[in-house]
């Protein structure tokens, strides 16, 4: 066996994802001091060019943390203990949600679509119905533990029919498919730096309605680095001065990325994300594996494949990872071997998909599936190739 | 004038402080997936390394954040709402320590002991023998806005005569000077990236014993991603799992920064640090200015020198980095414009602060202040050559 030193590694999981080079290597300029010119310019350059990815006007406040941390500044500025919230769940990130309201001393009215289902605004509405004087609800926008993306729009009419904002986890949606927060009314999108934004893990973004900033103004205390109006009122000088010192390697790396989305253009990338999803389906379909989740095309952050129940499904990313240097996750929790998710977020193009599906049909082969090789890679080079385009690329 | 496109940059601050070009390299590299053996092994590595630096035996927990991610730790995982707590300051990041106490619902007994002032033990004596009942006591090791460094030993002393722990902020303090932690019985040390370890900013690091976890456990809640109990969880588990995504491109530099520390030797890295603090120290004498601060060994993070009153101190670093292309620290809040800092902290060399100070005297004297241009840069080579050694470097 080939010493796993010298195998060439590919990163295909859906976050960390793959950094661009041209973003590594800005990370590795030299440090900058966070209150020279030359950081507060490109700092200046990230904070303008980040509300058009989340499709608002709204300031889009930075922190140096996890995702989760962006998901923690909401529960920590909107919550107040007592509060009646209502929790609209499909997946691991969605029960975050409810572990966050519960520290936070919410009331947690908890609705469990069930991992790999959209959540139903039916569902939602019937919940909100049985929860008179809930006054938030948290979603999650794409369901990175299953690849489910919701119908944030029709989730926000629901809460704002019965008086509630809709706080919604975007961590890998943002920069892979449309978010249209102003648009849709979306009062709070939280997202992250290490999906589709194309850089490591350690920036997280929250875009909050006037609206919810000024609720949480008027529930001060609880929080401080988390602290909305704190960031936002640094945010909002001349120049803009973040309250605590940045992570501005990371920023330096942002603002590159930040750079190429904006060359490729925004349609343009989501576009990409949508074909290299499309082909991966079509590469499932014809492998005769089912597809996790539910058939729609808004889907389009990660593909979440169910394994054969033959094979032992925490073999195929292991044997993935150790005979062929491919990264791709699992499943997380209750779905722990028993899928593979084909990861579409951020700096993927059309081979970097042939490459997974690939390593995914000789896996399959070695563990005792019987599956014609090349025939899920056929099929997603054919959607290529009928698209016109080879699903582009950052530029 | 030069277009300072073209000016050389050094960047001589107290954070960021200047990372090395080994430690850039490794950040550059692909990113990891955090769950890959790759990862695992480097994080590891760390989590092992980490207590040496504190000297300790806790397991250092880590957080993607700033350093006020840590101080925030602490304070959301000790204070109960109506905890009388006092907080001994003298500096900007002491009154943080207050900021947070009321952010998080103490009742905070408030000692100031003046900017650039050492809080004295017998003042925190008075404070605890006034504040009856208050357990925890919120201190700074190394104020970053003054150069003092306190005597954590004997504040810990006091602290624990009353029944109080202490919480220091060593952010700054973390790899220049000796924090300790076990032998000074320091129940809970926070600290940065971004200073003497020699990274960039974002991630922060708290070390609690095994008391503060307890009193942690005992009041669950009102926290989620700085709870040290779950990461304390997380990366006990074999092998450590960081309970949310980790930073992996800054514990990649982290990696490497503190092999570099390994190898020069943590007492030598100490050393090091106080010879350019002495350097610093003799070439301000020699320039007949005044040091800003105590007068005692143990200020080696960095050396606040008082400006002229004649000139416009804010100038200062202002000339020095358009003019010189070198960029060090002001004063911050009640003492802008009047002192320069000269920074030790991390990844500084004699020849830097040989640069530092000779930048300082052309800027002086560019601003009208009589200098004898080279007299502290004399005293300051004096001090190197008389220690015999050009005061190390990592390696």
């Amino acid at each position: 066996m080939t010493d796993p030193a010298f195998i060439k590694q590919y990163l295909m999981a859906a976050g960390p994802t793959p950094v661009p080079p041209e973003v590594s290597q800005a990370m590795a300029e030299p440090v900058l001091y966070h209150r020279a010119p030359a950081f507060i310019e490109l700092y200046t350059r990230c904070l303008k060019r980040l509300p058009t990815v989340f499709g608002t006007d709204n300031d889009i406040l930075c922190f140096a943390s996890s995702g989760t941390g962006a998901m923690e500044s909401a529960a920590a500025n909107l919550i107040r203990p007592g509060d009646r919230v209502v929790v609209a769940s499909c997946g691991k990130f969605g029960e975050r949600w409810q572990e966050l309201g519960d520290a936070y001393g919410a009331e947690v009215a908890f609705h469990d679509a069930c991992w790999g289902q959209n959540v139903d605004p039916a569902d939602l509405e019937r919940v909100l119905a049985e929860n008179d004087g809930a006054e938030l609800v948290f979603a999650t926008l794409s369901e990175s533990s299953t690849g489910v993306v919701n119908d944030a729009g029709a989730l926000a009419e629901v809460a704002h029919a019965h008086g509630a904002l809709i706080v919604l986890d975007a961590v890998s949606a943002l920069g892979a498919v449309p978010v249209r927060q102003d648009e849709l009314a979306l009062d709070v999108v939280v997202a992250g730096s290490q999906k589709a934004l194309m850089c490591p893990p350690g920036l997280a973004f929250a875009s909050a309605s006037a609206p919810a900033l000024a609720r949480a103004a008027e529930s001060p205390g609880r929080r401080y680095y988390f602290d909305w109006n704190k960031a936002a009122a640094g945010q909002r000088k001349d120049p803009p001065d973040s309250p605590f010192t940045p992570a501005v390697t990371l920023f330096m790396g942002l603002d590159v990325a930040l750079g190429q989305i904006e060359r490729e253009g925004l349609e343009a990338v989501f576009a990409r994300h949508a074909l290299n999803a499309l082909a991966a389906r079509a590469a499932a379909a014809a492998l005769e594996l089912e597809r996790f989740g539910p058939d729609d095309d808004r889907a389009n952050v990660l593909t979440a494949i169910r394994l054969p129940e033959a094979i032992d499904g925490a073999k195929v990313p292991k044997l993935m990872r150790e005979r062929f240097g491919i990264t791709v996750a699992g499943g997380q929790g209750q779905l722990k071997g028993k899928i593979v998710r084909i990861a579409h977020c951020g700096y993927y193009g059309a081979f970097d998909t042939l490459v997974a599906l690939a390593g995914l049909e000789m896996a399959l082969r070695e563990l005792g599936h019987e599956v014609e090789l090349g025939a899920g890679v056929g099929a997603a080079q054919r959607v290529f190739l009928e698209a016109g385009v080879p699903a582009g690329s950052p530029a």
